[in-house]
């Protein structure tokens, strides 16, 4: 079957390389009519953790030429792209089901302003790089958790992703699945761009876990999530100690000059802070801090 | 005249240095017999920003063997170290008079409880690193204020430091002279340290100074300097500007993982307003983010 993949960053590639490897058809859509033009030529190669490379051809286009012709469409731009997509609210598009990829919760309005009967949204725990226009080097491997937005197509997407060397599951609850990611990076992802320390070193270093506990806390009680507090904090710990060794995506993206996903992560918890008066100066002080070290003068 | 010098570190050898060029001769307490050895050998090789160099004889003994014979002393050792100098408080260097020049204001309490007649304190606007045991490098100049602490010193000390090219001015009121370099310290220090930034982009980054005004706010309040509000605030952005490209000590000491001096600056204020039960979350936040720092595991 073709499954459409909108967005050839690093995620994007990944899984349409695990697509095509386990007997789909991936169509990626691409910003530019360039890195499309690379892909039909050269299709992606994909390198693992031991650099084994292996290569598969692939179909690609122009995002500009995207015309709804897959069933199921994948849509892994970044947050902050996700408003280029504003075409995918034309009608003719509304039986095309679409699982969203993005990290955070700044999307779901745009979800919500979308014709479609069937949305899913998913969390992507792997590790990749993009190197290059088809190049994709897979650093972590993790699983993919798929959740019906709007319909219920989750199990469908799971049908279509899922394979014993790229696990995807379905889950029931999008709120409490978007959350609790948002949860883990707002805590682990700023402070370790801060100080420039891999993941584990969070909960060795007495003052980064102090600080790691009050970001928690402030943002359990914006996510209303405190009810769950003991058992989050847990899943937190331990996704500091299971990804020792990983520098975070922000932590990347701060020492190799690129901006960082703040204003999605840690913006989005003081944005919606703010609309319900609760006063978040843990988090305030790392947004303004990462701002600072995104700043170029 | 003997001039004693508790103190080899890099502001000990500039001052015995400029002391000797000047006509006085120096005699530096070193902590190390090995390093008195090495000074006394060697001498000082002073250089400055242009790589010139020079060379002083100089007398040099083992701190363990200080009895007090040189009628001023100047006390350079960390503010860390003060408390091994509890020698000091023998009634037998009562007639000393000593200068005091720490970071900081933790020493001032060692200082209340010292017997003798005449104490100064000073602040140096010197930038100096140590090069081994004898060789200093002159990183800025700049110049020694210094003020009476107990006694009228002050202007005794000036007469024997100042000179054309070691300009050391006598300042009427010590507190205000140690608070004003604790707030530029208090603002600079830590944030520049975080950020990993010279100076000068604290003002040009939006996000670093409006994190550096908070901080300046809460010192300011700790400290009950608000009625010089403004012409505190003016003289830290010229003093950003005017060390526009320098690289604060405590960024140096978070990059070489040395020890940083923040619990002598921030630490201090943060004990002090919690003395007088005034929230300082901003200062709080740059303690523990530098106690993170500074953390080895």
């Amino acid at each position: 079957m073709e499954v459409g993949v909108i967005g050839g960053g690093a995620i994007g590639l990944l899984i349409s390389y695990f697509l095509k490897l386990n007997g789909q058809e991936p169509v990626i859509y691409t910003r530019t009519t360039a890195q499309a033009k690379f892909l039909n030529q050269n299709g992606i190669t994909y390198r693992n953790q031991s650099s084994n490379e292996n290569k598969v051809n692939v179909q690609a286009r122009c995002v500009q030429e995207y015309s709804g012709e897959e069933a199921y469409c994948i849509v892994s731009v970044k947050q902050t792209s996700i408003s280029e997509l504003f075409f995918l609210k034309d009608e003719k598009f509304e039986d095309v089901s679409y699982l969203f990829l993005q990290n955070g919760i700044s999307h779901l309005k745009f979800l919500e302003s979308l014709p479609q009967k069937n949305l899913s949204v998913g969390v992507v725990e792997h590790g990749a790089l993009k190197d290059g226009y088809s190049s994709v080097n897979h650093l972590g491997e993790g699983r993919i958790k798929v959740s019906s937005f709007k319909g219920d197509s989750s199990s469908e997407w799971v049908e279509i992703l899922h394979a014993l060397n790229f696990p995807v599951t379905a889950e029931r609850d999008w709120k409490e699945m978007l959350y609790i990611k948002l949860i883990m990076n707002a805590c682990i992802n700023p402070l370790t761009a801060v100080l420039r320390i891999p993941n584990g070193q969070l909960i060795e270093n007495e003052y980064a876990l102090s600080i790691m506990k009050e970001l928690f806390e402030e943002t359990i009680l914006v996510l209303e999530m405190n009810n769950n507090r003991e058992e989050l904090w847990k899943e937190l710990l331990v996704l500091c100690r299971n990804t020792s060794f990983n520098r975070s995506s922000m932590l990347k993206s701060v020492e190799s000059g690129q901006q960082t996903e703040i204003d999605s992560i840690t913006g989005e918890i003081i944005e919606r802070a703010k609309n319900r008066n609760i006063l978040v100066p843990c988090s305030m002080h790392m947004f303004k801090t990462v701002k600072a070290l995104d700043w170029r003068g």
